[in-house]
C-alpha cells in the first residue's frame, strides 16, 4: 500500500496579522493532487489540525471540509490522531459515526490500544496525551513524564501486535534521538518532555506530528512529515510537503507542497528594498521578515516598505539585533559606559568629547534627581 | 409513529454561579426513560442544544455523548436542527455522516427543502436562519425580516410535499398568534421578529423550539415543547418535559420530567427563611430566587440564608422592588421630597421633624458645596 503521510496542519493560524486561510485552501488543494497522482490508498495525519483548541467557525469549516472531501468525496481511508493544539474533545465530535466511511480519529489514549487494520498493516493512533491521562489508564502513578509514559504505552501496543502483519504507529510527540546515539543530548538535556525513539524500535514505521521540521530528526524508521506550510521565520529554510510511504518495503519520499505564497526573511538596506524592480513578483508577494542594515531613523518606514512588500511579518534592524547579543555582557559596566556603548552600536561612531561632557551631566543630574538631593 | 419532541437543551447554561452539569444529565436520564418507556420511533430535538455559539468542553461532551446514546447505543432516529444559541458550524461538524444511523442534523437553511421520510410522514428539518440567509439562497432582497423569509421558505418546502405523506415541520423561531384572531397583538407588535402562524397551515404538525413557555402559543398544530429545565426565575411555574405525538393521529401529549433540584421563587422574612424546619428538603435543595420582606439591614444575609438554601440564584427585598416601581413617577420633584419618600419606601415611616431638619441642611450644604460657593 502507499499512504501519503501528513500532520501539523494548523488550520487557522495567523502569521502575524495575516490570515492564511487562502494559503492553506491552496496548499490543500496541491495535498488532494499528490494524493491523486501518487494513487495513495490511505491518508495518515499525525495531528494539530487545528492550530487552537478554539478554533474559529472559518477553521472548522475549513477541517470539516478537507476531511470530508478526502474520505466522503475522494473515497481515501483517513488515520486521523489530535495533536497538542486540538482539543480533543471538539475535534472528536462524531468519531463514533467516521469510521463507518473508514475515517478512523482517535482523541484519547486508551482509543490507541485498538489497531485498525489495512491489508496487511496494523495502524495504530495514538493521540497527544499527557503523562497524567497515563497514569490514570494503567493506574500507575510512576509514569511522572511523557518518555516513561510512552515507555508503557509502547509495550502495552506491542501487546496488540498480530505477528502476521506490518505496524504503523501514527503519534504526536517530541522525539528525540537514541540514548546511545550522538544524538543524545537532546533526550538528556531536552530531558523528560522528550520521548526516546528507544521505545518506537517495535514499529515498521512511525509517522510522526509535533515538530514541524521534517528533518529533526534522522532515523531509518521514525520520520515528521513536517507542517504544511512554513508557520514561522525560523522555518524559512524548511522544505514543506507531505511524505510517501510504501508500506511493502517501508520506504518513504517525501513529496514537496508549493505554497501560494513563499515565507522569506530577507536582510538589506531601506533603498534596496523600496525598488521593486529588484524583486520578483514570488518575493514581493511572500510573508517576508526585513532586516533593515540602516541606522538611521526612516519616516514611515513600514508603510514604505509595504508599497514593495505588501506581506511584511517583522521588521528589525540589523543594529538592534547586534545590540540584543551585546548587552547580555555588558551588565556590570556602569551608566556612563554603557551609554557610550550604546551610542556606538547604534551610530556606528564613537561619542564625541562634547556629546560625552553633555550625557555625563545629564547622568549626574538624574541621579541627584533619584536620590532626592535636588 | 410516536414520536418525541423535545428542544432548548441548552446544555452548558449556567444559573447565575450554579453549573447546571448535574441536573441536566438527570433530566436526559428522565428523557431517555421517557422514551423506553413511551416506545417512540424517533425523537425530534428542535434547537439550542447547546446554551452558547462556543460551547465548552464538558457541554460538547454531554451532547456528543446524548446523541450517540439516543442514536447508536438505544437505536433512536434523531430529527435535529441547529438553534440561535448554537454555532451552525460547529453543531454541523460530522452531519454527512450521521445520517448513515439515521440521525438527520441540519444547521443551514439549504439543507431543508430534503425532508426525511420516515414511515408516513415527511419531516422538514429547517434550522434556525437569520432573513439574510433567506434572501442569500432565494436571490430575494425584499426579504428583509424573519416573517416574510418564513412566508417565502415555507411556500417552498411545500412545493416539496408528497400528498401521499404527512408533513411535520421542525422549527426554531419564534411564532405569534394568526393575525387574524385575538392573539393578532403580538405579531403586530412584537412585530417583524415573529412568524405568523397562518404561514405554517400546510403542516400536519409544526414543532417548535425557541420560547421556553411550552405554553407560549395556543394553536392546535403548532406547539412548543419548551425547554428542558427552568432556565430563568420567569420560567418557575412552567412545567417542564417533552411531547409525545402520535403521527397516525397528530394527536400529542405532554409528559413532564422531574428536575433533580427545582427553581423557585420564595417571598418571606429572614427570619422564615432562617428556620430550615419551615421548608422540605426539596425546596431547600431548589435553585432559589429569594425576596425578602424585611427592611432593616440585615448583616451577612446571604452567608445566613445559604445555610438553608445553598442554592440561592437571586436575593431581593421587597421595598427595592416597589422603589423601582415608584421612581418612575417621581422624577420630577425635588430632592427633599425625593429623599422623604425614598425613607418612606424603605422603612416605611416618615421622616421625624428632627430628621428633616438634619436633611434639608446636609441637602442645603451639598446644594452650595455643588455651585462653589463654599
Amino acid at each position: 500500500m502507499r499512504i501519503m503521510h501528513t500532520a501539523d496542519w494548523h488550520i487557522g493560524k495567523r502569521l502575524n496579522a495575516f490570515d492564511l486561510q487562502d494559503d492553506q485552501a491552496a496548499v490543500f488543494e496541491r495535498l488532494v493532487k499528490v494524493a491523486q497522482e501518487q494513487q495513495v490508498d490511505a491518508i495518515m495525519i499525525a495531528g494539530d489540525l487545528y492550530d487552537r483548541a478554539l478554533p474559529n467557525e472559518t477553521a472548522v469549516t475549513m477541517v470539516n471540509g478537507m476531511l470530508h472531501r478526502l474520505n466522503r468525496e475522494l473515497g481515501y481511508p483517513l488515520l486521523v490522531i489530535s495533536g497538542n493544539h486540538d482539543s480533543a474533545v471538539r475535534l472528536g465530535t462524531g468519531r463514533e459515526w467516521y469510521d463507518a466511511t473508514q475515517l478512523y480519529l482517535n482523541t484519547e489514549l486508551a482509543q490507541a490500544f485498538t489497531p485498525v487494520e489495512l491489508g496487511d498493516v496494523q495502524f495504530f493512533l495514538l493521540p497527544y496525551f499527557e503523562p497524567v491521562a497515563a497514569r490514570l489508564y494503567f493506574h500507575d502513578d510512576s509514569l511522572t513524564n511523557i518518555n516513561k509514559a510512552m515507555h508503557r504505552v509502547a509495550a502495552a501496543l506491542e501487546e496488540k501486535f498480530d505477528p502476521a502483519k506490518k505496524h504503523v504507529l501514527i503519534a504526536h510527540f517530541f522525539a528525540a534521538g537514541s540514548k546511545h546515539s550522538e544524538s543524545e543530548t537532546l533526550v538528556n538535556v531536552g530531558g523528560l518532555d522528550a520521548v526516546s525513539v528507544d521505545d518506537l524500535q517495535a514499529f515498521d514505521y512511525v509517522a510522526l506530528g509535533h515538530l514541524h521540521n521534517r528533518k529533526a530528526l534522522n532515523e531509518p524508521k521514525v520520520q515528521y512529515s513536517g507542517s504544511l506550510l512554513k508557520y514561522s521565520v525560523s522555518e524559512v529554510t524548511q522544505e514543506k510537503g507531505v511524505y510517501i510511504l510504501d508500506t511493502d518495503t517501508m520506504n518513504r519520499h517525501f513529496i514537496s507542497l508549493a505554497p501560494l505564497h513563499e515565507v522569506q526573511q530577507l536582510t538589506g538596506s531601506f533603498k534596496e528594498f523600496s525598488d521593486s524592480d529588484h524583486f520578483s513578483a514570488a518575493e514581493r508577494d511572500a510573508y517576508t521578515a526585513i532586516t533593515l542594515t540602516d541606522v538611521e531613523v526612516i519616516p514611515n518606514v513600514m508603510a514604505s516598505l509595504r508599497q514593495v512588500f505588501p506581506r511584511i511579518i517583522e521588521l528589525k534592524r540589523e543594529q538592534h539585533v547586534q545590540l540584543e547579543t551585546a548587552t547580555q555582557t555588558n551588565v556590570k559596566l556602569g551608566p556612563m559606559p554603557l551609554l557610550a556603548d550604546f551610542y556606538q552600536q547604534v551610530t556606528g561612531s564613537e561619542l564625541t568629547p562634547e556629546q560625552e561632557t553633555w550625557a555625563k551631566a545629564a547622568l549626574a543630574e538624574a541621579s541627584r534627581s533619584e536620590l532626592g538631593q535636588e
